[in-house]
């Protein structure tokens, strides 16, 4: 029985057993998002930092594009914050990505304890699932959160994913997956409606970008999935052969 | 503005600021819905431990009781283990409790930094929710959960005092007590089958205790407010005047 589990904070990632497991990060505002339209329009490989200093080392380096966001803000120096929507408006072709955030690149290193750890956000939510259905290792989604604390639109994807993965025979023993799943169930018919309310979309709305809250909910935009490789984020092979 | 504020698991306590603030600490399965019952019967004061050892302590005193749970079970060489129920087949007038839990009694500890504890269950959830909504401080709903993990009965009964105390005017900043609030308006009509899914009631359920977890439903069966004073849980000073 392969099993599927839900972790609403890296806070709380000591809890769990990593190895021999696929980690599915999840920053849906809006680094996971970022990610997925950035390889979507055309980057080839993203190395995610924790700090500025290290996503600095790579500013203005032949061949790399760098963005970098504390707070909600692009921080500064930097090529580009942590805006899907700016991927959109350009060809990005064969270029790689230096990128550190305020919550989603750390929950990246802090999962390179696995098996496997792929970026998931509602833009590739079905390739995601279509990603995990036929393998046979347990699933954790880890939520970036907030500095630590829960938040709504991590967690309510989480509980899409378990909901799609379910109907293909995984199974969760915790709560963490049911409370997920409840709260897709009861969101899922208007999430905009459901997340406007939330403490990140509010906090984003403050920063004016409204738009890009909105981006990072059109559901299956992508078909990209980004996959770890020593450390790099690079397109899954399966869809490369496609 | 008064704000309330749930943390769903004490692996994320650390996130938040306790002084000034009233914590409502919560373990539905069962240790808080044990105390709150056990108060009900005529149990006078609650000594809560976190080791057997200090519980220990209190065996065979004169005037004690002693309560002991570890993994769902009674603990060897105690009076009782941590069944609501056993307080209902009973006078306990005037007794006082020695009492350790798994999850339960080390939450009250973790708590201690905050202006006040009080005990919250589904037994005196209105009693709690009249306890709070006259007061001017901010509230933290602290969640017991399973061993570190955030499990669904606590964190529904999180979401009834969201719920109500929305409506007396205190409101929300963060995502958890927004969570907290859909699970419980999705599930309130039905919280025994929901529940039954969790993974806490199937453990429960194979320890042969299902009938202690019917009772921990039990909305308002009674009215009493544990308070926490000098490390002592006693009965809350205005029930007791009334």
């Amino acid at each position: 029985m392969r099993k599927i589990e839900v972790v609403l904070s890296p806070a709380l990632l000591g809890l769990y057993e990593l190895s021999g497991k696929i980690v599915v990060v999840v920053d849906i505002l809006r680094a996971t998002s970022t990610m997925v339209a950035a390889m979507a329009h055309g980057v080839e490989r993203i190395l995610p930092f924790a700090s500025l200093d290290e996503c600095r080392a790579y500013q203005g380096r032949a061949g790399f594009l760098c963005a970098a966001e504390r707070d909600g803000q692009k921080a500064e120096g930097f090529d580009m914050g942590n805006s899907p929507l700016a991927f959109t408006r350009g060809d990005f072709s064969g270029l790689s990505l230096a990128m550190t955030t305020t919550n989603g690149t750390e929950a990246i290193k802090a999962a390179t304890q696995a098996q496997e750890v792929i970026i998931g956000s509602f833009l590739n939510l079905s390739a995601v699932v279509e990603y995990l259905a036929p393998r046979t290792e347990d699933v954790i989604i880890l939520c970036a959160g907030w500095k630590g604390r829960i938040n709504a639109e991590d967690s309510l994807f989480a509980g899409a994913v378990v909901s799609m993965l379910h109907e293909v025979g995984f199974e969760f023993e915790s709560d963490a997956p049911m409370i997920a799943e409840l709260m897709y169930e009861s969101a899922r018919m208007d999430m905009g409606r459901f997340l406007s309310r939330s403490s990140h979309v509010r906090r984003l709305a403050n920063l004016e970008i409204e738009d890009d809250v909105a981006f990072c909910l059109n559901v299956d935009a992508y078909s990209v999935v980004p996959v770890l490789q020593e450390g790099v984020l690079v397109r899954d092979a399966l869809a490369m052969a496609e």
